[in-house]
């Protein structure tokens, strides 16, 4: 794709990743970091630098092999990037020095962060840290506080909580020979992660708001959307924006932030890199955060109008797998029960197994967030159901023939309206779609009737059918509890010829719509379903494009017997 | 994942990206090939062998390396695997070398798949290659037909099209030397494949049946699922996975076929290994080809309860990028623009340009088939629209300050149902879905009515809403000509009370549904299409689940207000 070679400083698993994208576009890296590092395992070029991406000289030596040099970790040394600007004027450095310098002083970050009009934690720098001046820190945030070290600070480390004046002294204790600050707690109810790329010409593009969860100071799981109102996910989307438009030079970046129990959303840190928040885009989005990294530093295009790197269906967890606390390897068995259940990738960098290690992650992809959190629980040992038979397997009626997992319910408020129903089975029948069917009445079980209205669409149904006759209340009544289409079918009683049940139907008042068809239609009321599934699934649009075909035909068809043998031979045929 | 190490026989594109899926599941591989050789590039085990796949000796330097030994290619040296199975009793060989000989003589494996009932072309075999026999087998065959070399024959070479008598001397010439069969001339419409994991106890697992183009004797496309009928789809499927269920050992196997004029198909040929028409399966589908093969040869899990490794939409187009004829590195603008192409992804083999050669492959995919071909297009240099602007900027109207990809049509049979329509598209801006809006008279302009309703699923449109007063037919009517669902307004016209336009909505005929609101209520029709959006994408359904909260908690406060003030003071204030 291009022959110019890309150094990397650092080849830990990050590198390895971003290697792997390097490799797919066959465009060339060689690493600095030790000898069979995890991104030098998947290169062979036999070109790379052994030593440290700290020292001055093996970065010189790694700069002198290629045409642009990356990160895969912040913490560099920064006046050698300066210097190699000035020694190699053709040298491309992504991030630029001076980002990395803003960002790897996390107190220098949000003193820049702050001057671009960026929400950040209230912070004050600790030139000089004694018992007394954290003291004056806990007088002016309250407790607790955080107190933080500015530089070389990651997964817990660097960071102490100052729970009251008597934990000063261990903070201290702990915390000592590093240059700190102190940052006003702020109490958040979820913390959220965005990946951004920055291109050249400082056009920023967006991946979708992901939510972490932290164990032990390192990152456990990472929901990808975020499970917080849309709105809140456009703001940290926008709030991640700003952020990264405020830095030079290109490339990605994890924006990690708080969401306040105030609604308030504030940026934690940046990282200037690929970030552990973002392995989920390897499987959840249009391009990974490697290759877009890659892309953006090698100045290659990304996809033009288009600003965000979401498809149009991301639903995905990343599980980190670290390293076994008891038995070597035993992290190896989460990831046996990931090859077991469909939608879900390994990933193992090629590390020897350490406790609390990072060894790996797995991506798990599915057509919802509960599909997701599902296979999470069953890869976490905590439930025997891998996702690959649903939910509706427990919760609703099994029916001999048809798949375990419905994506139709079809239900009636009595059985008396089964004969008029059973039309739309039928059809689901004939179109192989899955589905379910069963009696719910509004007026004699109303509870069961709330029940499978607000659990449908976690169980995976796309659409209910609902049939009713007389006061006709059911179709309704479920279009009220669940944000799923209802498709209401009229049912004609012994009075009035269905007016009534049509009315009912169909009469619904602003706010809660119902799909009706005609009355006894139950026919339509399938066809009508199958249309809506196969609107996001081409086999069933196809099939309901043969369906057209086929019964245009049958009419061609009649009508050239009409004209062959004349209508009133047709009509005694009859 | 696994501590034990794979050989593998070859190090060209696929022995790569077999390569690359065992680097993410830590998988050891080692690599019998020429130096430097695309597989290699991208492993630094140091541990590979140089030399070549036929070659008795450097097999065996390479089972002494490894626990399980497999293959990217089928020429190799069978009685040595054959001999290895004595000399290292605890070396695994898959695909077994009994099914490798089984395949590699294009004739024995014929007759193999012909003893076990599998269609196949009619051939015979040519033991002697005279003018005189070939005639004999144009004189049975008729002409033309194929004389074919039984081994060592790919993209083309080895093959002879005998297109008449004439024609014998040029075949003896360019097959001479060679052991020679004669298959029948199949009058195929399509060329299809199917990839097939074998698993060691024997179950399979089949991806979708893909549709291959070829140019020059050489794969150029690959559409998958291909387009023909579900039900050819199906058989091909069948006919694969019981061709290989016929193949002892494991791994996965790519299976051609011919779909003849008269609906019949017969399997070409079977590769023991991953195949070209397999690629899509990167983007596509649930796990890789190459994955599916790592797995199945070191015998780890496969997904349960689970028989196709189809995502639920999988639209596919795989481009080969073959060498450019006239400038080297000429194929690479077809990369860049794929770059430029959202759901499109480049992958390079690491190989030096040469013209034809296989150079790498571009995988696109996209919510519909038509939308992967349109990318296609814009790849191949044949149009400007890369699929980021949609076919509708051309084709509808563009409505200021609402999205350019429309997914809810909403139409209306005239200017007087605007008013009533327009809260349709108050409800699409505040959901911020994206909509176009335009008049289309059953009545008045059929014509435009039948192409909007024809072209609009082809367009990326999920729903149409359609208004209509009196003797309402235009939803229906455009029911009738789309596979869409369609959603219809009864408008309310000066008599009647809007009952002739909800009656001629509703009571539609069997076989064409339309989902009919309440009169005059568009608002609900909005409601519902987003509904239906939703069911199968998951932001959306959020969207509609928080607005059903803010529904309740309206008329929550509302009641609470009538208890707090009474009902007297809240009607005086209203």
């Amino acid at each position: 794709m291009d022959f110019r070679t890309v150094g990397i400083l650092g080849g830990g698993q990050l590198g390895r990743m971003i290697v792997e994208a390097a490799s797919r576009l066959n465009v060339k890296t060689v690493i600095l970091d030790a000898a069979n590092s995890p991104a030098k395992q998947i290169n062979a070029t036999g070109d790379h630098v052994e030593g440290s991406f700290a020292n001055p000289e093996d970065i010189e030596k790694l700069a002198a092999k290629c045409d642009v040099l990356t990160v895969e970790i912040e913490h560099v040394d920064v006046p050698t990037l300066k210097k190699l600007q000035t020694t190699y004027p053709d040298l491309k450095i992504y991030p630029s020095p001076e980002t990395i310098a803003l960002i790897q002083d996390k107190f220098t970050q949000k003193e820049h962060l702050i001057k671009n009009g960026i929400a950040v934690a209230e912070s004050i720098a600790i030139e000089n840290a004694t018992e007394q001046s954290l003291a004056a820190v806990g007088a002016k945030f309250g407790y607790p506080y955080m107190l933080k070290s500015r530089t070389l600070a990651y997964d817990g480390r660097g960071n102490f909580v100052v729970k009251s004046k008597d934990s000063i002294p261990q903070a201290l204790q702990e915390l000592h020979n590093r240059p700190l600050y102190a940052e006003k707690w702020a109490p958040f109810a979820k913390e959220l992660a965005v990946m951004i790329v920055r291109a050249v010409d400082g056009k920023v593009f967006s991946y979708p708001t992901a939510e972490t969860i932290h164990q032990d100071n390192i990152c456990h799981t990472c929901f990808a959307p975020a499970r917080v109102p849309d709105s809140v996910q456009l703001r940290a989307k926008l709030l991640a924006e700003n952020a990264i438009k405020s830095f030079p030079g290109c490339g990605i970046f994890g924006v990690e932030m708080f969401y306040l129990d105030n609604g308030e959303l504030l940026i934690n840190e940046i990282a200037p890199r690929p970030h552990n928040s973002g392995h989920y885009t390897i499987n959840a989005c249009v391009t990974s955060q490697f290759e877009a990294h890659v892309r953006a530093v090698l100045e290659l295009p990304l996809p033009r109008n288009f600003s965000t790197m979401a498809t149009y269906d991301t639903n995905a967890i990343m599980l980190n797998i670290l390293g076994d606390k008891e038995t070597k390897d035993g992290e190896l068995q989460i990831c046996e029960r990931a090859l077991r259940t469909p939608g879900t990738s390994v990933y193992l960098y090629g590390k020897e197994s350490r406790p609390k290690r990072k060894m790996g992650h797995i991506n798990i992809v599915g057509s919802s967030m509960t599909e997701c959190e599902r296979k999470l629980s069953y890869l976490l040992g905590e439930s025997k159901d891998n996702g690959s038979s649903s939910a509706a397997d427990r919760l609703a009626p099994v029916i001999p023939g048809i798949s375990q997992k419905p994506l139709v319910g079809v239900i009636m408020g009595s059985d008396s309206d089964l004969p008029v129903m059973s039309q739309a089975c039928n059809i689901l029948n004939q179109f192989d779609v899955p589905y379910e069917v069963t009696i719910v009445s509004a007026h004699r079980t109303p509870h069961r009737m709330s029940r499978y209205s607000i659990e449908a669409a976690d169980r995976g149904l796309k659409v209910i059918i609902a049939g009713a006759g007389g006061a006709a209340h059911l179709p309704g009544m479920v279009a009220a509890m669940t944000p799923l289409p209802v498709i209401g079918v009229p049912v004609k009683g012994s009075t009035l010829d269905g007016v009534d049940s049509l009315h009912s139907i169909v009469q619904m008042p602003r706010g809660i719509p119902v799909a009706t068809v005609a009355i006894n239609n139950s026919t339509n009321a399938a066809l009508l379903a199958i249309r809506m599934i196969g609107s996001s699934n081409s086999s069933y649009l196809r099939k309901m494009q043969e369906f057209l075909l086929k019964q245009e035909e049958e009419v061609l068809e009649k009508a050239g017997k009409i004209e062959t043998i004349g209508y009133q031979s047709y009509l005694d045929q009859k």
